[in-house]
């Protein structure tokens, strides 16, 4: 923090007074606007509710699909607000940003989410309205989480204004990914092994790849955790490990399909615990584990089970999934990560290309496997129609052709993914954004108020740590001239 | 801690080691015996269920109430116990206090709220017996709401007795406010925008400023929060603000109504998130955001949609109240607390007048206008009759009426909220409850063996460390003199 | 530090880098082979559900079990990944340890469990098949559930191999016993009060006393806890609490034995914070509460309700339990754990004899009581049939006889726990497993990679710093001499 970085600091504008306001408050007010122009309720949550659900021979109001999926939709709220955002407190000084920006992005993009999915699935063209119930919440959370997922890839390097516009554009190429994928080549891809993780890993990557940083190892001191934001950090974990049985579950269809997706990924994620414990166990001098490992390649299993989990994957081909997921996973925090950073000069904050990417890649071609090696005589005949939806225009589908669609969808999802984030990256190379300088990055410092600490220092040490502090302030003042 | 404070600390006895076990095996007795005579569990917790069930030609076990509500009964239920209780635990040496006594009176509180809404709302005068079943559980719950918000306006300045004495009277002053609202003036207040937080926010501002403190200043230093400290509040914040859908939704109507209250809720959060953060931007020096607006102010969209989340109030509808709520409690953060406090002489801890009084206030109007302005055309005539409950003694009102009695019902709970909490602020002035000195407030030291901080403090240290415990030990010892 | 260490440290060696990989891959690989050949899906969760819903009559998809019991599964799966796991996190650095062997034990315990409680209850003797769906994974975890209290017993002094041979056999014991006194027996024990409580609470004690350390007292400075780890366990005990009543009612009986258990449950747990909080001021100087008493005793309730929970205990009696048991823990800890230590050689870090053994055994009890007093008069006919289960051979037993057995299942599962503890205690004690010495107990930086405290450290103490930390380093490589 000396006149080493004045050099930086002078090219770099951090505040953030103007433009994040102005984002926020012209975001809502065209939200505000869309939502009055195009959203309604729901046949289901509407108050002709009772009408409908006579007119459709239901027997009770439990039949409302409220009762099918809320409690779902409830635990995958929790994965994205509480998951993704504990699980990103993990560095030592960036808990705030962590949490906050994970916060505030998932709030702004699933507005947006109701938009932009709604006029690619259920706009109706007659009335020319939007209709949302709990199922469309559901899928606006998973549509936030792409950006949450490409957040990881950024964490601690981008200004909370970056991370609005990489949402922005995120949600957007999200849901024209998504109607490619799951309407055009009629994919089933109920846990978004594809349009979710694939993609948002990606397309995470490919806006860190474009931001490339080559100081940021000023920032070294910054960029790893202490004792208690590794604690932290395992809420995020434990709630995303738990309730992913409930994400890859959540929109699947009623009855069996949401009981077999919930079991399918409960096994893969056992699984995948004991191996990525083994190899990180493997890789480290005296067999001792290391926290990012348990933080995050023990979901692995939950992402790669994304589209096959409604599947007749089998319990044990669960496992296997999970097995293999914590290998590659665990892996690749160990190896690849570094490698990527020193030979491609990609950094990944929280190693996304790990945890998201890979795995979600996977996810999909496995659930191609498992698609083209679907036989009526396993499924049953009415099983097949309903897990595929080969009904319509899809009628006269076969699972091997299925199986194809189903890989060809998982390309669509890296392309656009890759694509995407190389051009998002490029307008965040603009000097309008106000992002952190390189010596400055993981610091909370930068956009958060953040409280002196005091607590831990005995009243003996007070008066240097006064006069410490006063020497910050100095140092700060020298730091913010430009701003007077 | 030195000769300075002894003279607050004469005056001040903190000893509850009568008062408290007392008060707790005495209350915890009077439970046990009001529950024997009164408590009985209702047709469908009873092993009469299947009988009840034929009766009421209902096909199937799935149409118990329980599977209605307890889903929704378990989010009400972390959001009173690790959402409000964390939201508490933000200063620096108060988090035991905050989710410790929190989780006390919450469960002190259930007990006494299931009797006395029993007694007002479900007591057979054939039999004499309060029947109970989940529904029951969730309004318990709620009624220990009002309680707990409360206890945010008097965090760290009361002793564990006294917050007994807050919860006892607050249970009781909810249950009858709660029978005038709903039942006499035959309001729709389903989140408790009225009954609960206008109730509660002004029951504990009265509390407060009853019980001023012109001293507390001498306890600044821990009047704040550190960096760990803040990340904790998070978890409260996140879980209240991801669990208010259901708080909203969890005793409307079967149906459309719980699925149009939880959208609604949604909508308004994730509005509400923007324009907080907006507002806390703005503010501050080079646009950082400030985490006291982050962890409360995103919530005032739930709170003021505590009664109109059931009505249509369409989904653009929820936007903007959200949006309005977000700024103007982060305005009240930034402004009306210091006003309050310098002017007013007005403590008010965790800001509950920004957080729950006022939106709670805008919600009950909110809900007025909302309610006038419903038709037939709009709600159908049946949805409208079982919007507004427009049955029996009140099968002729109109949506104009139940609207001027909603805004009555909000200027009720006001009053409530007001004369209660004066009165009960008077009586806990008294000098026999245990609250400490001025300088001795926000301080885990008072009612909790706190543990030795050792850990971060490097072996060098540990000499002149434990030189200064020892020194602490002494001084201790004189405080204590009085109770030797 | 010093050399004294190295006499205990010579003989102990903690590297697990071979033996906790080989038994992760070893034992997942097995599961893969087992599963196979064993695991399959039921009725409701396989394709064919449709045909098996119109089969037996099933109106809709909402009769699947699924809808009944996911959300209590996921209620019960927080609370033993992060109930549990957080619980643990208390002492001041092994926290890693807390939470994540938890995770790893819990994991990997579960896959056994399916098998395990498949061969034993659900195993098709004509296909040789195991169905599993959603009640089974319940069970599962329920069956981890034993092996993690008794890592409660043993936290901080065992390897991660040594936890993983208590899980293999403690899933596998309680398999048995559950068999035993659920099928042989013909006890009732939904929340597991004898099957996992007593068992786990006994099973783990059993193994802690084989395992005496006589030197333990040289850890002594870490076997504490920090103000924030006490802040992160009590995130274990309020989900813990919240969640019990899911726990008691997950697989009780559809409708009202779901419904009465869980409102028994919430009762006893209020009940029991009460007087928990109340002794535990009693015993304190100046009245000050113990957080090891709010983070245990106060969940007392919950497991003594395990058996009773469904039955017609009545509202009061669920308090009258709670009011015990809060009393009768709080207790144990304050003077009885102390008492084994001293006297009976037994070290039970998280006194898991105050919060499983004893309230588990009593549990058990209670529920023999609760169910010999129960009659046709209260119960209905057809209510004590369904509720006691009194069909094919069992469908002339009274409810006095059903109480003998009940308590005689409570001393078949004490039994299994003691015995079952013992042997594996002595297994426990070859020297292969690479558990840490007796000065080198609860510390994480054994097993884990831990990340270096600067943090709060003024940067003029650096120096300083930076000096202890290579005088630590050199101190290390004397300690890690056997391995290079």
């Amino acid at each position: 923090m000396g006149n080493c970085c004045d050099f930086f600091n002078r090219q770099k504008n951090t505040n953030v007074r103007i433009s994040l306001p102005a984002v926020c408050f012209v975001w809502q007010i065209a939200m505000i606007v869309l939502f009055g122009v195009f959203i309604r309720y729901d046949e289901e949550s509407d108050t002709h509710w009772e009408e409908y659900r006579i007119a459709h021979n239901l027997s009770s109001d439990i039949e409302n699909d409220f009762y099918f999926r809320y409690p779902s939709f409830q635990d995958v709220h929790v994965m994205i607000f509480v998951g993704f955002g504990f699980l990103m407190t993990f560095l030592r000084r960036y808990s705030f940003g962590g949490v906050g920006f994970n916060f505030l992005i998932a709030a702004f993009g699933l507005q947006w989410a109701l938009l932009m999915q709604g006029w690619f699935h259920s706009l109706n063209l007659e009335t020319g309205k939007i209709t949302i119930g709990v199922e469309s919440l559901i899928n606006a959370d998973f549509c936030c989480a792409g950006s949450l997922i490409a957040y990881g890839a950024l964490l601690g390097k981008v200004s909370p204004v970056q991370l609005l516009v990489v949402t922005l554009f995120g949600v957007t190429l999200f849901a024209v990914e998504e109607y490619i994928i799951l309407s055009l080549l009629h994919c089933r891809d109920a846990g978004g092994s594809m349009v979710i993780h694939a993609f948002g890993g990606y397309y995470g990557l490919a806006i860190s790849w474009v931001l490339y940083r080559p100081n940021l190892h000023l920032s070294k001191r910054l960029g790893a955790s202490v004792y208690h934001s590794d604690v932290f950090a395992m809420i995020g974990t434990l709630f995303l490990w738990m309730f992913w049985p409930s994400f890859n579950s959540a929109i699947t269809d009623h009855g069996d399909g949401q009981h077999r997706a919930a079991i399918n990924t409960y096994l893969a994620l056992a699984s995948c615990v004991l191996t990525s414990v083994a190899i990180s166990s493997m890789f480290q001098n005296r067999g001792k584990l290391d926290m990012v490992h348990i933080q995050n390649a023990t979901l692995a299993g939950g992402v790669a089970m994304g589209t096959a989990a409604e599947f007749l994957i089998t319990p044990y081909g669960s496992l296997i999934v999970g097995f293999c997921c914590g290998i590659i996973s665990t892996f690749g925090y160990v190896k690849v990560t570094p490698f990527l950073e020193k030979y491609l000069k990609l950094q990944d904050t929280c190693g996304v290309h790990n945890l998201h990417a890979v795995p979600g890649m996977l996810g999909g071609f496995i659930g191609a496997i498992v698609a083209a090696a679907a036989s009526e005589e396993v499924y049953g005949r009415e099983g097949l129609i309903s897990v595929f939806d080969f009904e319509g225009d899809f009628a006269d589908r076969t699972p091997g052709t299925q199986g194809g669609f189903q890989a060809a969808g998982t390309c669509v999802a890296i392309a656009f993914g890759l694509v995407g984030g190389a051009i998002v990256g490029f307008i965040l190379r603009f000097p309008i954004w106000g992002d952190p300088a390189d010596d400055n990055c993981y610091d909370d410092e930068v956009y958060w108020e953040v409280p002196e600490e005091e607590e831990t220092i005995p009243p003996i040490l007070e008066y240097n740590n006064h006069m410490i502090h006063k020497h910050q302030d100095i140092s700060e003042s020298n730091f913010s001239v430009e701003q007077s």
